[in-house]
């Protein structure tokens, strides 16, 4: 399989990093949640060239994760603004961070400290259920096959065919 | 900037991504939080070449997400197991799927579901605050610096120099 192909697996982790998975797309990502909005300060920020700049803000724009907004008129000129779609990755960008500050701090504490406005206070997100609030840990959390992939274990089933485990399924399911 | 000297940045996402920011290393970890353990086996669902992923498990064995742990003697052989900065990635996969599930699925429903076993229900990830139990949203958090950033905008004071915004004093307080 090729990687320009991960959107076809029955996959939501695989279909999500087809949009996100490129080097630089997050950190892009992380300046836009920082309030960069324009090319040039991107560029600046980020230090890498403004091909590759623009192929990845062209594919989150095309992704409908960015929107391109004018800012000036003559000549036009645009900056990138996060979607609902782009706001919605907000807990990946969170959960990365707070990853990187508890494993990879280098013994000097985290770079970046965040204020939950709501409660006042300094704040470390958690994962919870949405049912019982509780905090979701791995071996707490069992995932069950959705409507496409029950559906692709009836055809199989139905031709006498082995059901392979859950990570072989998602990816020949969509072969 | 070059990509492999990301993790110079004073920024834990940054961090995290020079750990895991490679094409098919969170496609890894998803197989492993599946129970995926053996090459052979990670091969066959991934469809990469071999140099490939022994190229990947072995970055994250050196950088402590995975461990090779024999499972057989004449030959010895090995099997990866996450470790407990591995399992630590579980929400950085779940909130992925999630965005995946909402934005990516074609319509079809999400491909995986997941049952919480502490109350039996159908869960959804949510982020929330440790402090107050609320979802965490963009607009309600606030970035601040923490103590090696403090010290680099000290200096830069000192030094009487313009103070940058976050995205570049991150990437700055790194050289």
């Amino acid at each position: 399989m090729k990687w320009d192909e991960i959107d076809q697996q029955v996959c939501s982790v695989a279909r999500a990093l087809s949009v996100v998975g490129e080097r630089w797309t997050l950190l892009i990502l992380r300046d836009a949640f920082m309030g960069t909005r324009r090319f040039d300060k991107f560029q600046h920020n980020l230090g890498i060239t403004r091909h590759r700049l623009s192929e990845r803000l062209g594919k989150l724009v095309e992704q409908g994760v960015l929107t391109k907004v004018p800012y000036h008129d003559r000549p036009v000129r645009y900056e990138y603004r996060l979607t609902r779609k782009g706001l919605a990755l907000y807990p990946v960008l969170m959960t990365l961070a707070q990853w990187g500050d508890e494993w990879m701090d280098g013994g000097e504490g985290a770079p970046i400290e965040y204020v939950h406005q709501s409660c006042g206070k300094r704040t470390q997100p958690v994962l919870t259920c949405s049912e019982c609030n509780e905090p979701l840990k791995p071996e707490n959390v069992s995932p069950q096959m959705g409507p496409v992939l029950k559906h692709y274990v009836a055809q199989l089933e139905g031709r006498g065919e082995a059901i392979p485990d859950m990570p072989a399924l998602m990816r020949s399911a969509g072969e």
